[in-house]
């Protein structure tokens, strides 16, 4: 189906995109902010307690069974999450299951996979999956780039998928979530238990319009289970089970700062920026990921902080160590969390009523009365790939393969500054091309890049540029970034592709960003 | 309209029931647990964070504006909830402001009513309001018994509220939730401010479901207000207002505990019989309300628990000081809160993470997938009339006058002990009846009545029976307890009713069953 001759579009950001994926009809990107939906939330079945236990008691003995309770069938959707990233033990049972039950054509819903799920590659080759729609990193990427999928995979950011999903745009049949901690109810957090993962936001979508949904636990506690970050009342089945993630893989221990000096100029670079611009003072607010550059920025933030004695009104996590640190000193009020990346983020958010649980809902669905990404700031983000007109790639690799998701990337671009701290190479690939692979987030959201060899600001926002103006800041712009990291590592080689998509990259509204191609190998 | 000849239908209570109110048609009750729903979950308008400020921050200058700018019309359905009371200074400004503006027929969906809503008459009489879907407590109730609103009224639990809402068969054009405690875009709590609450559980299906809502406060704070009981997400505009409510009237100082020494035998009775039934065990778990009886059967348990070093799992409140205490003692693990009657009760939910806000979602929704009420071992509940097939009334008098509303009354029926404990009499009039005047739960549900001269079990309930046997306590049958009543205040007359209809009361699910007619005077 994937490899027939597709109706394509042009987009007004300039890219193919079908018209048509796995049978759907597609719109074409139109612009940020010029897409208007239409219609109405999706509106599942209406449940009765007539239906459910009495007593409130809905474990059934085993994933099969819970399952075949279901109503599973061929042609399904099963969504999963990822808050036990690559430590997941359960999205593998459940397509074991599936398997065993010799159910065919599923399409699988995760929040991201993670190479842990290369379990899975067999089944996409049998025809128990048909296609992924979720961020496809690592094993499952390569798979997909090498046009072994059966449909297309559909890329969303967080925010989107929320979107996809409270729009009726993805319909899920079942919906799997793995918890920490629940109760026979359905009641579900991931504060607990030896699969505790902080929180499960990336399942709140799943449980609130799924036809069925199953909560599965490696520690069922009695009611209530409390915080409810899942809600019983939206769940069908519950499952105990002997081990449903690998703890050293959920959350790790520690979170670890980079000690590569480019990487600690970049973010120091990046922090000066910020203060310079202004951005840090009383009651800002900053987004900065788990990675080992953006910790980096956060410590620069902190030294900086505690010398005026300035105090952040919120940090959006990502949460770690080093964030909780900052709350629990006293120079950020609040931390408004999506996922907890270390043991110091869990205890934090169990014990820290200033730890705010947080979700895609809030923070990243476009198709909400407003949400918390236009709120921060300063985000700082990364990419694989940028253009002289600040356009970013983050899902595909300079050589064509899908090896990431967009996580809550493009959602990220809503900041009211957004700044990408970039190598300007990497294994000799300059990072800066005349066109990026795959169209991630156009540069008219994008105000920043920062390199070690130099700060490209985005020339509309002559705003920043005026503050930064005299402040001793190497400012470049893009074009000479890109002449030097040419003049070091030569012009770069365009990947090369085969003429069939192999997935589809989605803006935060819904429409059709760019396309990913088939490697030509 | 309501005058006309309506087409009625016999119920399966065998109650008379309109087939239409309002216009709208309707489904006659058809038992306990027989009602299966059809159809889906409404699905609002797909909002767009292109039509919402790219900062935040919906504030608009008045309430009068936010309810222009949301397009307010005849008509229209707007949304009020009870948090504040007898305090409540909101609902009354919304109705000024529209009357005002000049709309006519508007419907009121208030999660329900108190006598300061009096002020509203004068709005029913002129045509602003055509009818009140909520409860009719006091003034209002009366004004609807006498014939003279235009519309009929339709009373509905507090999870029949939230099922309607869900379910479509109300749509909520404006939604107004007041609230303790804001930030401008519309993240909203009740913990703190002037006009605190507690929670605001009562407007949840309202922000979720409505086409437009407003967040009005008299305490705004910056983002994010935390914890948010209401989301911003959900939320149109937020308007900051002098004073919205009368913190006296909203939550008392101090709950008080009956005095009466008939009272307090009842309350006395109704836990000698929850402690010979074996009830009140390790792990168990009750809800009894915030009235002086009800108190005095808390406070009893607690005796019974310290005694015997016993720990319930959790309460269900309406929380007040006693409870309160009963937490903090640890003697209950966890209070499940709909609604804080004190200051205590506040500060205890702002305070214990164990002191849980619910809603009626969580509690009481019968098209969930299942709900708590089903969960919680004994249940202690009034009545204003029983008849001798433990069939009860909770919203009018004997007099046939309309003067309550069911609040969570008939969710509570699902507990699995439901224990009524009544006077004999009051003012002279018996409350076992031949016949209830308006049947608001039928006794299939209803396992016992407790009164001073005796203790009536279901004969259903034979496990009771068996477990209570024995015991020493006085059981008796209700027509030994209804001839006792009425040897000493003889037989009561049955009120005077015209053949018009009033109002309807609503089962669980949504089925009418049963019709309040206007009292002929």
């Amino acid at each position: 189906m994937k490899n027939a001759i597709q109706d394509m579009a042009r987009n007004a950001a300039g890219r193919d995109v079908p018209l048509s994926v796995n049978g759907k009809p597609q719109v074409p990107y139109a612009g940020v902010n010029r897409f208007k939906p239409e219609g109405r939330r999706y509106g599942p079945p209406i449940p009765s307690c007539n239906d459910y236990p009495a007593d409130g008691d809905k474990r059934v003995p085993s994933l099969r069974e819970a399952l075949e309770r279901c109503g599973l069938k061929d042609g399904m959707c099963i969504s999963t999450h990822h808050h036990f990233r690559n430590g997941d033990l359960l999205a593998n049972q459940v397509f074991d299951a599936a398997h065993e039950m010799g159910i065919k054509n599923l399409v699988w819903f995760p929040s991201a996979s993670f190479p842990c799920h290369q379990h899975l590659i067999p089944y996409l080759e049998d025809g128990t999956i048909h296609h992924i729609e979720g961020s496809m990193n690592g094993p499952i990427g390569k798979f997909t780039s090498e046009g072994k999928m059966k449909g297309l995979g559909v890329l969303r950011s967080h925010g989107g998928r929320y979107q996809a999903i409270q729009d009726g745009e993805v319909h899920i049949d079942v919906a799997v979530i793995g918890a920490g901690c629940a109760d026979p109810f359905g009641n579900a957090n991931g504060l607990s238990g030896p699969s505790a993962s902080g929180l499960l936001g990336f399942a709140l979508a799943d449980s609130q319009y799924a036809d069925r949904v199953i909560v599965a636990t490696d520690n069922m506690v009695d009611f209530p289970c409390a915080p409810w970050q899942i809600q019983g009342n939206y769940v069908d089945f519950t499952v105990e089970m002997e081990k449903i993630g690998d703890p050293d893989q959920i959350v790790s221990g520690t979170t670890q700062i980079t000690r590569s000096p480019d990487r600690l100029y970049l973010a120091e670079l990046t922090a000066r920026f910020c203060d310079a611009a202004g951005i840090i003072r009383d009651g800002f607010s900053f987004q900065s990921g788990a990675g080992g550059t953006s910790l980096a920025v956060g410590e620069y933030f902190r030294k900086i902080m505690r010398e005026r004695n300035i105090r952040a009104r919120f940090a959006r996590g990502g949460s770690n160590a080093y964030l909780v640190s900052m709350l629990e000193e006293g120079l950020v009020e609040y931390i408004l969390d999506g996922q907890t990346f270390d043991l110091e983020g869990v205890r934090s958010m169990r014990e820290n009523p200033n730890h705010l649980w947080t979700s895609p809902f809030t923070s990243y669905n476009h198709h909400g009365k407003g949400n918390f990404a236009g709120m921060v700031d300063v985000v700082i983000l990364g990419a694989t790939e940028i253009d002289l007109d600040f356009n970013a790639n983050v899902v595909t690799h300079s050589d064509g393969f899908l090896l990431h998701g967009i996580g809550g990337w493009q959602n990220c671009l809503y900041s009211r500054t957004v700044i990408l701290p970039v190598p300007l190479f990497r294994d000799r690939i300059p990072v800066i091309r005349d066109r990026v692979t795959t169209l991630c987030g156009t540069g008219e959201l994008i105000d920043v890049i920062v390199t070690e060899r130099g700060i490209a600001v985005n020339p509309a926002r002559e705003d920043l540029l005026e503050k930064v103006r005299g402040s001793g800041l190497p400012l470049r712009s893009l074009a000479e970034l890109k002449a030097e990291a040419e003049r070091i590592c030569g012009k770069p080689e365009s990947p090369r592709f085969t003429e069939n998509p192999v997935a589809v990259v989605k803006w935060v509204d819904g429409t059709l960003l760019d396309t990913v191609w088939q490697v030509r190998q």
